[in-house]
């Protein structure tokens, strides 16, 4: 039964009403519970917060709240659909964070697209929360609204289409390259796609020591002759590219160990047959991978997709709802580069037992990973701040 | 054991980690669960609210969720004590709107006080929510920044402070009326404390047909021929006080058939002794009243407080949950005068068959009241929109 194709029928009736509800932690049952729980009682707690702001994050919820922020810009593959479109989209989010990470959020959908309105909202009712994940906002607005939010917010703030993508990739990347018998560090690393997730993962790859990352926007490789790039694409254009590789993925792939697709745009058989042998091709667009999965595993040794019907899952709920509760439950201000990699190695090393290229990650729905992400991530913040 | 006193120690543990918690509606256990509340199966639902907004009302929590919205200014008696601080209270607002309304908010507690900014951020999360309940935000920048969000959102905005407050006063003052035989028309009335409360107790008393008001604030009656008035106090001065009344509750409350104190400043008892035959004293300011009901008691036909420890509670609860729900059952796009009438009038008309002087409203815990206000209210906004 599980195995039956889900229906829209079927969708539609699982969102009526939305998905999330408000609970209360103890019923007000009584006039006595009305007086803990309200007034006067709760006058004592509020008093106490005022005389020592800190006791904000003992008593009340908001410490450990993630706001789950999003301009509806860029909304899995629908694009620019809006606030209130996304917010089913948000919804979800929240109903993941609480079921993989037991942490509370709420969906804060914008009616703005612009990066100075967005982040003075956000500075104005950051009382509210102790968290941001920042989803589905387009790139490039989203590195910079991320970088100034790191800024103006003391708390953790992470745009998960990046971060979280990143982590995961890193960590089957680390595992696949396992598999393969290759080093991290000689990897011939192609990228297409260099939007919010390509430039994330290309980021985390040489953060891990990948030395060889070529990105490719929709006009071909970055590299450093390109005229027409600005802001982060320039960036990553000067930082990567060692070997000055021109022209698209027939050029880039030649030769190269390893493939991962953020673009949506397809590639043609003959150039993931033009990798080095041993090549490892992770297609993450959903749903439709950028070379299907069974085409490319004739000459890949290890193929993942973003899907849950292929094997190697490379799905962000394997990273963030870990990477918020570590962070939280440290006191963290920020998600360092330290925390991300210390999350991706957690996720990699549950799949290190039963390691083939068949299972290089594990399932999302592995009840051990978030436990095992939070510790890594708590950890790497009381060694690394 | 209910009775034994509330100990610091027991409130302070009753908000640990806070009160409140984000619940998923179905649980996420199987990759089908996650292909039908996520990804893939989310876009469907988000592709339908871009083409259809309406659908967003049926398909997101946003629709029924209330903002509980503070800058923390007017904290219970505690006065400007910041965002943080005034989460507690927030919470345990959120806390009743479930319990009484069945309604889900989440507190957004702001970093401040400028009317403007406040407009500005609520617009541009309004997508978020479907409701804002004000909070706690001090006169008289609550009566502009009330006015311009109802303007500015296209969705029930209330300022609780003010109508809640001012719904139940009604409720009560109808049935008090009614013990000592009086007709609301012909009532003289005291209001002591020209804040929040007794503008919107004032002015609810207006529409009901009560038509000798006299308002007071700290200088005395509010009456056309004082110079130093402005705003609202100016706009109540002009529209109250039919007799010209001047001076302070001495002068006042002579021969007055009702006394409503939301001011916290003492009342001497010789005043209340003074009043009309049949008075009527609600002493309103919590933890302590204007005039201890005992004392108001030897003078007063009918008295009521805010505490739980006395008879006749005048509670905000009994009005906000069933105003906010039956205006969102309803699909009210405003809060109108005819639906705050209709929930007092719902109040009232629940205490009728057991009227006495002791019990003009029926308990914060009365099971009815809540579904009672709802149908009322949603009635109203049926036949006034």
């Amino acid at each position: 039964m599980g195995n039956e194709p889900i229906t829209s029928e079927e969708i539609f009736a699982a969102h009526e009403g939305g998905k999330l509800s408000v609970a209360v932690g103890r019923p007000l049952a009584s006039k006595r519970d009305l007086s803990i729980a309200y007034t006067p009682g709760v006058a004592e707690v509020s008093r106490a917060i005022a005389a020592d702001p800190d006791l904000a994050r003992t008593h009340t919820w908001a410490s450990r709240l993630v706001a789950v922020v999003s301009d509806g810009t860029a909304v899995l593959g629908l694009g620019n659909i809006g606030p209130s479109a996304s917010l089913p989209v948000m919804e979800g989010k929240s109903a993941l964070f609480k079921t993989f990470g037991g942490l509370d959020s709420i969906p804060i959908v914008l009616n703005t697209t612009d990066v100075d309105e967005i982040i003075e909202t956000l500075v104005r009712i950051s009382p509210s929360f102790g968290a941001v994940n920042l989803e589905d906002i387009a790139a490039p607005r989203c590195f910079e609204l991320e970088r100034r939010l790191i800024e103006a917010l003391d708390m953790p703030v992470m745009h998960d289409d990046q971060h979280g993508t990143a982590v995961v990739a890193l960590a089957a990347l680390e595992n696949a390259a396992r598999v393969v018998g290759k080093d991290l560090g000689s990897l011939r690393t192609v990228i297409a796609g260099a939007g919010a997730a390509g430039i994330a993962v290309a980021e985390i790859l040489l953060t891990a020591g990948v030395r060889d990352v070529v990105l490719l926007d929709s006009k071909g490789a970055l590299h450093a002759g390109r005229g027409d790039l600005t802001g982060m694409k320039a960036e990553f254009a000067a930082r990567t590219n060692p070997r000055g590789v021109a022209g698209g993925t027939a050029e880039a792939l030649a030769g190269a160990d390893v493939f991962i697709g953020v673009s949506s745009s397809k590639v043609p058989e003959e150039h993931i047959a033009a990798m080095a042998e041993g090549s490892i091709v992770f297609a993450l667009s959903n749903p439709d991978p950028e070379v299907a999965p069974e085409i490319a595993r004739r000459h890949a040794a290890v193929v993942a997709t973003g899907r849950s019907d292929f094997p190697n899952q490379i799905n962000n709920v394997l990273a963030f709802p870990g990477i918020f509760r570590g962070a939280l439950d440290a006191g963290a201000r920020r998600i360092t580069p330290a925390m991300k990699l210390a999350a991706a190695r957690a996720i990699a090393a549950l799949a290190e037992d039963k390691l083939s290229a068949d299972y290089i990650v594990p399932s999302p729905l592995d009840p051990r990973v978030a436990p095992a992400v939070t510790a890594a991530v708590a950890a790497a913040v009381v060694s690394g701040e």
